[in-house]
């Protein structure tokens, strides 16, 4: 809470004038009309960079799928469902001088989906065909025309959490990588506490751990001055 | 709001005395660590029911998954997640005078669900392979020990809500079903109100199309009568 006073502070309206687009949340990923895929995510952290983003001046798109949490006050609300809905989304939505790529999108849609609830027969279970959904950050990432300035994605890592984002930083091609380490030793999956690695072109920083407001107030400052 | 609060002033106390298992809201059946398949219910149905009974003076276990709003206040609340959790946490809670099962139960669970996250390699899909999950209304329905005197179920149907609703009570051996008419025609679905049929070993009750409080005041004062 005193990092983020203390940042807050010394970065109030640095990002006046500047658009960002934040997303935020799980996706549900329809199997029918009663069921759904979806991932993990109460939108705790993405609700909390955008609300950090607003309060440094900046006007935030907050694309944002079913989480617990409510969205931020002061922020543009656009809601979906699904990843192929928030890509949509964030594609209207640009330009932008920067783009924080925080949800939780389902790596797979159900192919199959039904149009009415499927059935259950005794002895038959279903068979769900996927396909894989659309990569939000690699496409934002490697757009040739109005790609923002600052690409940010995010990585719930279990294992290898420093090799594996970097791998995925150069794979997707995006300019920073908040990698989050949910292996089940550090009780952060769930929590209101993340433990953090920011991994650039120029290396990585370790961030001790802290809650995910100091997160969002850290990496909002670090946003300010990059676009600065 | 007048329906319910003349059935609730006529059946004051009605229930004092007895015991009764509510089951609400979805259940959520992991894929891995990061993803779990879950049905569409806020829980507002099985939570307003709950109020209900409680508010005629039944002792109220309130078995729930993770539902969008809030328990009642004044019930015994056992959270779970899993279709296999909840039968077991319902077998935990008998004997009762009456159970309702308003939470909307996944059919099936992921027999292979993975302890780590599914990596997304390109181009390939991932798997699941699927099990049927325990019928918590037959098996309880079915007891020979501890069957609660009065078992009530919930179908939600979109095509013949009547026929099939009937069919299920008979195959589930419960006493009554409460047949909600979901299909999108209605518009229910998500939504405040409800469409019931009350189904019993006499036939059929048509209840006009209203709030989910009304429908819970309604139910709770018929099993007040029917235990009475």
């Amino acid at each position: 809470e005193i990092v983020a006073a203390i940042e807050t502070a010394l970065g109030q309206g640095s990002l006046t004038g500047k658009r960002i687009l934040v997303t935020s949340g799980p996706t549900h990923e329809p199997i029918d009309p009663v069921r759904y895929i979806a991932n993990r995510s109460s939108g705790a952290q993405g609700t909390a960079i955008a609300h950090a983003l607003a309060a440094l001046g900046a006007h935030v798109i907050f694309v944002t799928g079913p989480a617990d949490v409510p969205p931020p006050q002061g922020v543009q609300v656009v809601r979906i469902e699904t990843a192929q809905q928030m890509l949509q989304a964030v594609e209207a939505a640009l330009p932008a001088d920067a783009a924080v790529f925080a949800a939780a999108v389902a790596d797979w849609r159900v192919a199959s989906s039904s149009g009415s609830k499927i059935k259950k027969d005794a002895g038959r279970l279903p068979v769900l065909e996927f396909a894989e959904n659309p990569d939000i950050l690699a496409t934002v990432s490697q757009r040739k025309a109005d790609r923002p300035g600052l690409v940010v994605g995010f990585a719930a890592e279990t294992d290898d959490v420093i090799a594996n984002a970097t791998a995925k930083r150069a794979r997707k091609g995006c300019d920073w990588i908040v990698a989050n380490d949910v292996s089940p030793a550090t009780g952060i999956m769930g929590g209101t506490e993340n433990a953090v690695h920011l991994i650039t072109a120029h290396g990585r920083e370790d961030w001790p751990r802290m809650s995910k407001q100091d997160v969002a107030a850290r990496l909002a400052t670090r946003i300010a001055q990059a676009l600065g």
